[in-house]
């Protein structure tokens, strides 16, 4: 008993002295004036900030191309700014090749819609050309969990389903960061993604397994810096997209 | 020579054997129905989603308290929806404890500005009491950068700075996870912060080192939820806030 | 099935061309030659290697002081060369202190035994003065599993029980990493031991949670570098020691 | 400078408290006393502990064969219990299969040595038939330092050379962790290993980067259990070993 109230009569004296020695620190000690921080305009209503890349205008496909066989991107371009899938056109592709990111993209289902879980306004954003963001129209419309809207495709089921009314126009600001491999191709840090969905956290620096794949377990082969894909899913998924911007992380 | 020709060889048969394996799968194996995803709805113009717990609805301060006595939080309210801090009245605390959370909090400073430095629309928002997201006009402002607006105070500068101009609504959307600690009171998880200011990732997963410091360096210390504090930095900051809510995560 | 037979082949022709450009490296590629490597010459027997610190002759204990006051160790040196704790004339402590170290120590209990559970030869190698190793008679002799001969006290119940018979001399041989922290004492790395007890694994790279603690969970508090402190546990534990050195890690 | 003063006392009574709630545990909760541990009967100058496997016991090669084609081990038996390397006879490995595992083997030159670098009594001890722990003569024999004996191959410089005279017998006690793989076959568990080297710790907790190579650099491919390997090196190395014993971990 004694013994512990000397101890603990030790212990505060201890603790008295850090304190005193904490109180002979400056705040200065701790500040940091250097370098100075980049100044960036933001965009309002979700447009893009001044330091972005802007992939689609609105206008023209420039940016774009076949993600097949790299000729030209031939997806249809509406009055309103925006684009929508050409079926059976194929999947298209980022000139650029990009490593992580901050992107912003929107995206709607047409108003009117056929098919069913995976056959209703399927699309979807592939990060580096392999790591799909699911996009799919799932209001009222079931499919597996791990496939719906805001998945990490088979791989992160999204915490919540944030759509707005079909046909009404989506928004995913999403931050990826690409995987990292040591010289002989093992990854030694796995890509992240986190994905809001119209605000809404639905992927939370999830760490992604892989290439996203449709049949079978993912795994990681070594690569560098890849394009932003965009999927024709070949079934007349019929899906727009507009106000593409990403800044390089 | 020859040898390594008959090693691809083997190798390629092995692949080949691999693929056809993979082959066999179905896609089905990798499909998760269950559970259900949670459905939300989302806000417009960055409001509440259905699910929020909506911290202040422009009229009263019925959620807040001093964060010092407990007693009725006495900041001033505008007729725009929104509250301004009251000079030396301060900080102000929620009644409720939180534990990891998606924020979202509007923010701006008062057009005429007095002072500079950190003594110009300073204030902040101190995530579960303990952990600052730095609030300041940085506009043609110059202080130390681990504590311009963005900055996890004294711990992690901003990337870029990226606010709207002086007297305009700043918004901050914060995805915030608490420190998980063992029975000890070791530190076994850091606290992570994501930070999007106007839309513009500015904090990116920063890993916490403790409870942000003006004198001395962060020691984490055991603890549970905690409330969010608005500060009242004691010189006549006159910052403004407004739509403040947040998803538990 | 046409197509994936495609995407095969050329999957094959890209290995091709990697295993094709593999071959091209050359082994030197792979090569170490800078800095070289320093010569150790390694004692018979347990005895100790050319760079080891010898803590112990068998002849004094120059080396040591009272753990409490830092005055004389007061232990019994015994003809054969080995220690022994002198009841109640408390814990010993090296005069120097260590960080990472790799350590050798033999023990043995005395033959005729008194007493039982904690109370059976009971003794202890502290490393850096916090983190103990037990030494205990546990033949035929039961405690609580996280507190027997081998374990990391209160900490880690060892793989296996290795010991000797009692009365005969065990050895522990233990690779001990000190924990890092940072500036505020937040624990950044644990501290790991990895203990052989007569050659046999015990304890495998284990992460310490703190100092060991007779009552209560552990707790890191920031500290450098510490001396080796053998326990006198108060109970005429009569538990000899002999042949002790270590290697700076 | 007041308001510090009473935030420190502040601070004391708080642990004043904290100190009290700990005082208010009992010894007994910390305690763990099922399940018991097993008990093991050390082996004496190195000798098989009571639950090791024993994979040679001195007199035939009943437990390997040849790695290449699975039939019979062609290496020479020797009067005093130990075996050599047959030149050009093949690596030989072990009928059974291993994962994690402790690993005691004992190794010498031959006393009149032929060739330099890596042709001077080179041999090596594959874990799981993948991963190679150098054995070598480099008493006075220069080669790279990631290639001498008690590196892991062309991975990692051992932290001393610790060898005996040329033509005596040498240690290894190896700690080996077998590497883990997702479904994928992603690693998500890097192979570690830990070597003493007569007794001097030369590999500490090394985390294996792949497969050891001689040429290029390390990648995983997912794999099982595997046998542990000796290797012919094909160049009249010589090299004998004796007293092979592991542990499954």
């Amino acid at each position: 008993m004694k013994k512990i109230g000397v101890l603990v009569l030790a212990f505060w004296s201890f603790l008295c002295f850090a304190q005193e020695k904490e109180q002979k620190m400056k705040p200065q000690e701790t500040e940091v004036w250097e370098p100075k921080v980049p100044v960036v305009t933001p965009g309002i209503n979700n447009l893009p900030p001044s330091d972005a890349i802007v992939l689609f205008n609105g206008s023209d496909l420039k940016q774009w191309v076949n993600a097949k066989d790299g000729k030209e991107a031939d997806w249809i371009i509406n009055n309103d700014g925006s684009m929508t899938v050409k079926n059976k056109s194929g999947n298209i592709k980022t000139k650029q090749n990009f490593g992580s990111i901050q992107l912003h993209i929107e995206w709607k289902s047409p108003k009117r819609l056929e098919g069913s879980g995976q056959h209703r306004a399927n699309s979807g954003v592939f990060l580096q050309g392999l790591y799909e963001i699911q996009v799919l129209d799932n209001n009222g419309n079931n499919t597996y969990v791990n496939g719906q809207a805001g998945s990490v495709y088979k791989q992160s089921v999204p915490l919540v389903h944030a759509a707005v009314e079909t046909g009404e126009w989506n928004t995913y600001d999403i931050i990826y960061h690409q995987p990292e491999f040591d010289l002989g191709g093992n990854v030694t840090q796995q890509a992240t993604v986190t994905v809001l969905f119209n605000g809404i956290l639905v992927q939370d620096h999830f760490k992604i397994i892989g290439p996203t794949k449709f049949i079978g377990y993912p795994k990681y082969e070594k690569h560098g810096k890849g394009p932003l894909i965009l999927q024709d899913h070949q079934d007349n998924s019929r899906v727009s997209y507009r106000n593409i911007w990403l800044r390089e992380l």
